[in-house]
């Protein structure tokens, strides 16, 4: 019923997280009645995406391609910063949320994966042995910031072991009770871990 | 932060309708970490997308352009449909709805807009010429299926009124308690609705 290259591009547009048949139908006939110019500009940017942009090659965060020496990110590039912090992120989604947040002055280094005996990722997919330079190259602290699921706890107590012994301080994000949220509708391993990890008050 | 050709494709794919700027994000990662050839892809089928495809020269669906002649889509050039009964739709997404249905055996016209006076829209936008000369060239029945909303309803009666004078018969979709809906939640409208189009029951 659909034109094919009209059911091309819902198919295609399907295999995005989250988008079923329904939606993405409803994007593609949102395409087609926009007028031409947002589909072809869409079109171009998307054709050319992969050939501007590629992973910093000091930390694996996305940044534009280089034409002169290998491609370095914005955040490597930021003087301001201090080197000898480093916070490892399983995804650049991850280093985008932290950076969000303003917290972090130091530079990242994303894994791009986490341990998942499921899903045959074992140490040796880890890439340990870039990170190990990078701390060897003058780290005094590096924390920790894979998320706080199984996959993302065995990463971070299997980085923290190998580094450890690199003669790095090695911490681990907080985990607990978010802000603004309720104690009543908190997970029990969410509350647990609120508990463990509780901090002395200091009263002034 | 974000490197600027990726950054274009969250600001493209943020004008999508139910997109924020989180979702666009996600979307444009996931194109660039899923490797270039999904990218390219949608990025080419994009590019081509209002070549290939246009209104249909007939109803206004969407159809493969022709090389030859003018555009005609799959529901026009279907044979076995019946001539004389014409369903009235405000958009493509509503004669898709209505074709998964399977109710409709006749052909269809896609007004591709409504009345709207809060939106400039006046009587002078519709293409009621179009429409009446489909209907004067040998249409029996025109089933009128805008949306049960305050444009849909006002569209319907003034395309009522246009084409009863023609001659032809005209009917609007019923409004009521849809299909699996509990009357408890049904709002005050669609109960009324749902009262006022009763039917009698024949009891065999």
């Amino acid at each position: 019923m659909i034109p094919e290259p009209l059911s091309r591009v819902v198919s295609l547009l399907s295999r995005l997280p989250g988008v079923g048949e329904k939606s993405a139908q409803r994007f593609a006939l949102f395409f087609a009645f926009a007028g031409p110019g947002l589909a072809a500009e869409l079109g171009r940017a998307l054709c050319q995406l992969h050939e501007l942009v590629e992973p910093c090659s000091r930390c694996n965060n996305l940044a534009e391609r280089s034409s002169e020496g290998p491609t370095v990110c914005e955040i490597c590039r930021d003087t301001r910063r201090d080197d000898a912090l480093l916070c490892v992120v399983a995804k650049v989604q991850d280093l985008f949320a932290i950076e969000r947040s303003g917290a972090m002055r130091g530079r990242y280094y994303v894994l791009g994966k986490l341990l998942s005996p499921l899903d045959g990722i074992g140490p040796d997919e880890l890439p340990l042995q870039a990170l190990s330079d990078r701390v060897r190259g003058g780290v005094r602290e590096v924390i920790i910031a894979t998320p706080p699921s199984v996959d993302g706890e065995a990463t971070a107590l299997f980085i923290a072991r190998e580094l450890s012994a690199l003669g790095a301080q090695v911490s681990r994000i907080a985990s607990g009770v978010p802000h603004g949220g309720d104690l009543e509708f908190a997970d029990q391993v969410t509350l647990g871990r609120a508990i463990d990890g509780r901090r002395s008050v200091d009263v002034p």
